[in-house]
């Protein structure tokens, strides 16, 4: 019951910092979290999982791995689990280290920057985009809900477990900047349309707050701001179809 | 509390039906509601709503446009609210009658096909996406999640109350793509290059379900499969994010 009280604990980012632990929850997200290499510290099941057949495969792959597992009862493991609709199924395992000073850029380059965006499901639908167009790294700045958030986990499909998502301040955002000599460009609906000017090598595209938009530091770091055209009478885009068609439009 | 009653009845999709009615939940959808133009059959407050300015505004906005409006308990008021936090406000409206036999397409046109789509978010936010991106219609065909549920209206941030959103059957989609000679192209990651071929002046991307792909209707009624190219190692774009593509892709 050890793993019980972690996987509640884990619930809290503080915790999830101090520990470097992270929880996976759902049938689908333990499956690659398995698949993804990364170090899984142990699993807690309810009797609900061997209920479905692919629940009763994945049990058997967990202990297959030698993963520590536990039973617990439904309403023990309602407590430890973020989501709605739990499937019986969370591990907790290892969040990779992963630091912007540790991040190399071939000649060319396409980043994201998230700039201060609050819901889990835009976070990681944005992680997961990333990793399937392609996108050198994923950047969560100060104020972005937090990677390794169960919600976050869950709606980035696996993603977050092997694309480069990392979290940083702002003084080393702007290290970085000055290291790889990477240009920013934030969105922006009203901005220069996505398109008309041609990308430099390494770019980044800064995604602003779902409300309020780009915060001063990264309006004052970007060198141009760029935007989809929009009809008349929508205020915008959703903020992940956004990040989709910047990393379209601008693939290498 | 006639109105209570109604709310609570209209989270069924029958009595939406019946009724020709729907509900929009929360401050902002609510505002977009009043914008449009629909009909406002009634509205329901909790107490909540006149604790900030902006819902104050609103109620008063309400009551100068002579929307019939009750205020009920904050239990009372949940019981009728289908989203997880309400604002305190909801709005009964007329549903638009549209029917597919009515929709003229110009000489060029771009639709989307929504192929048994099951998350009311994401039919929501490929609404608002489809609206943005100024595409000519939305068509939801069997199995897909009712246009009017509420959380479809809410994700759809205000873009369902003039976007032309159609529910139809497959006997009536056949009719209409006989009448107007439009071309449907399906959506499959494994699928032609999008790009490679020029599209056709009337065209519908059709959108399958999330798990399956999509229907042996739709399949057999695309003369084409296309995707866009994904990495390796990530099942699929998530399936708004892929209508944003293509819609940006093949903009008129």
């Amino acid at each position: 019951v050890k793993l019980l009280t972690l996987a509640r604990n884990l619930q809290r980012r503080k915790a999830r910092e101090r520990e470097g632990l992270f929880v996976a929850e759902g049938v689908r997200a333990v499956e690659e979290l398995l698949r993804s290499g990364l170090v899984i510290h142990g699993a807690l099941a309810s009797p609900l999982l061997a209920e479905s057949e692919r629940g009763a495969a994945l049990a058997a792959a967990l202990s297959g791995r030698g993963v520590d597992g536990v039973t617990v009862s439904e309403s023990e493991f309602a407590s430890a689990a973020g989501t709605d609709s739990p499937q019986g199924i969370l591990a907790i395992a290892e969040a990779p280290r992963r630091e912007l000073a540790g991040l190399e850029l071939g000649t060319q380059a396409r980043l994201l920057l998230l700039d201060a965006i609050q819901d889990p499901g835009n976070v990681g639908t944005i992680v997961r985009t990333a990793a399937a167009l392609g996108a050198t790294a994923t950047i969560a700045l100060p104020g972005t809900v937090d990677l390794w958030n169960a919600k976050v986990v869950r709606s980035s499909m696996g993603a977050l477990f092997t694309h480069p998502a990392i979290s940083c301040g702002t003084d080393e955002l702007e290290s970085f900047v000055g290291r790889t000599g990477l240009v920013v460009w934030g969105a922006d609906a009203g901005g220069e349309t996505l398109g008309a000017t041609p990308p430099p090598d390494r770019l980044a595209i800064a995604l602003g707050n779902e409300g309020n938009g780009l915060s001063p530091f990264v309006a004052q770091l970007a060198t141009r701001t760029v935007g989809v055209p929009i009809g008349p009478g929508i205020e915008s885009l959703n903020v992940a179809v956004s990040a989709g068609i910047f990393l379209y439009e601008l693939r290498l």
